[in-house]
């Protein structure tokens, strides 16, 4: 059990992958910021905060939304003694909020997600979902994106089992493998090499994966090995399917090109003196993705403008 | 330095890859049938030997291939007491003979290969070549399969530069940049995870693996996550080769289907109780790749038949 009891706290624990998710680095941050309003909430504090948070890691855009959606809340509090002991309320309030409306939309995404898995229902044979890293309860703050539909589906009875990839180099599919254990939900781990193999052999009847940031055009950055099964998918006709909260879809950014990919440290891959490259997403091009879902329901990856509000 | 001293010694270096790649474990296995034969050269012996090796692994098609080699040639000694020395002095010219033609036949891949990455030149920028698993010096008797050609592109000058993917679980990608550092060879390690973003991102110039058993109709078994660079390859136009020995060629196998894939033991993911499914290799369609190389020249994929004798 981690308690996050600062804004260096909050900060800290999401540069180091502590916390991490795109919903859960964003409900986080919003703490975050709550946390850095407690001895100062000044205009100059909350610039401050949020200028401090959005610096921990560039490819989630879950992070500068909620950061985004602070500021736009706090800053129309005017300055003064009472006003920033409001503007502290405000801001747990506001915090609060987006960790509630996370786990609403996650539930949400669980049953539209559901009809899906429904579909490829096959007598009493399990139905196969791979996924990849962690998009469980343990990235939200509730139910999961990508394994939000298990758990609806393993709610409801159907025999549902799930491929999880190891996630190198840092290893989330044992997070993911960890939760579904404990929810009694059937799966296996693989090499994330195996992912191609086993689509081959027709194990795996569709892939669920979340995302760090959904472009405007419907590409999707998430964990870097998403790519791959993406390709693998399409090659063997398995509908690969992205689950994520529409505060994920960044309709700012025209296509997955102006997405940031983070690179990250060499030590992640625990090599020594190697020389190495290490980015930490990669990026899916919208016309290899079946659908996104979300809280709104099951679009077309290119038909996204429908979302926009 | 590992010395094996008995039929037991090899093929248990065989079995738990304390000696790996198609070639070496062929030339491993014909070395492994003349120390069986040391102190009984019989029939029995022979075949018990040759059976003995042929149960360690399932896959690389250079092993039965040397042991088939190894029973027809010794198969001929008549019985009798100096029929049997005799049959133990051609088991070692055998294994020699082996040993000796692979080394002769990589450095002839090294070249043909060599034609490739000489047209892949632009400038002073490093030719950029992705590898999977370990195809080198480590993996034969001696210049690699598919890092035959980037030994011979160093040795000739041109500027070449290695992108080594980890090779998950058993991160035989440490081999590659073990031996690609003792060269001299600029690489760069990655998640196996990585491959299809650096494809994405331009920066490769063509794949080379090698392979653990080709069919007859090219479809080409190698270690698992070969499959999805050559996906990703194709998606982005970059040439991707097989580099490979004729004695890893097995005209008896119509297709990849026909290709026996090792599922190798759960705890080499070290994931603890985690439920497991691990198997060693997968198969690239033909149609993914642009050529073979083997010490005959480069061939289509689907025109081995020209090198059938």
């Amino acid at each position: 059990m981690l308690r996050l009891g600062s804004l260096e706290d909050a900060a800290h624990a999401i540069r180091v992958m502590q916390v991490r998710g795109a919903p859960l680095i964003g409900a986080t941050a919003a703490y975050g910021v709550a946390l850095g309003l407690a001895d100062d909430a000044s205009d100059a504090r909350l610039a401050q905060a949020i200028e401090t948070l959005a610096a921990t890691r560039p490819t989630a855009v879950n992070l500068h939304w909620a950061l985004a959606r602070m500021q736009r809340v706090l800053q129309q509090v005017p300055q003064g003694r009472t006003a920033l002991a409001t503007r502290r309320d405000m801001a747990w309030n506001e915090a609060r909020a987006i960790a509630t409306e996370d786990k609403a939309a996650n539930a949400a995404i669980g049953q539209h997600g559901l009809s899906l898995l429904r579909a490829k229902r096959r007598g009493d044979r399990p139905i196969n979902v791979m996924t990849h890293c962690n998009a469980g309860r343990l990235a939200t703050v509730e139910h999961g994106t990508a394994l939000a539909p298990v758990y609806a589906a393993h709610a409801a009875g159907l025999p549902v089992h799930v491929w999880v990839s190891e996630t190198r180099p840092r290893n989330q599919g044992l997070l993911t493998a960890w939760e579904l254990a404990e929810a009694g939900v059937p799966h296996t781990l693989i090499a994330d090499n195996a992912a191609g193999l086993l689509m081959m052999q027709g194990k795996v009847d569709l892939v669920i994966v979340g995302a760090d940031r959904i472009a405007a055009n419907g590409d999707t950055a998430n964990k870097v090995g998403t790519y791959l099964k993406a390709l693998a998918a399409r090659a063997h006709g398995v509908p690969f399917y992205v689950a994520a909260p529409l505060s994920t879809i960044d309709f700012t950014c025209a296509s997955g090109a102006a997405i940031p990919i983070e690179e990250r440290a060499a030590e992640e891959l625990g090599a020594g003196d190697v020389p190495v490259v290490n980015p930490a997403f990669d990026v899916t091009p919208a016309d290899l993705i079946s659908g996104i879902i979300s809280e709104r329901g099951i679009a077309a990856a290119g038909a996204l403008g429908q979302w926009q509000s």
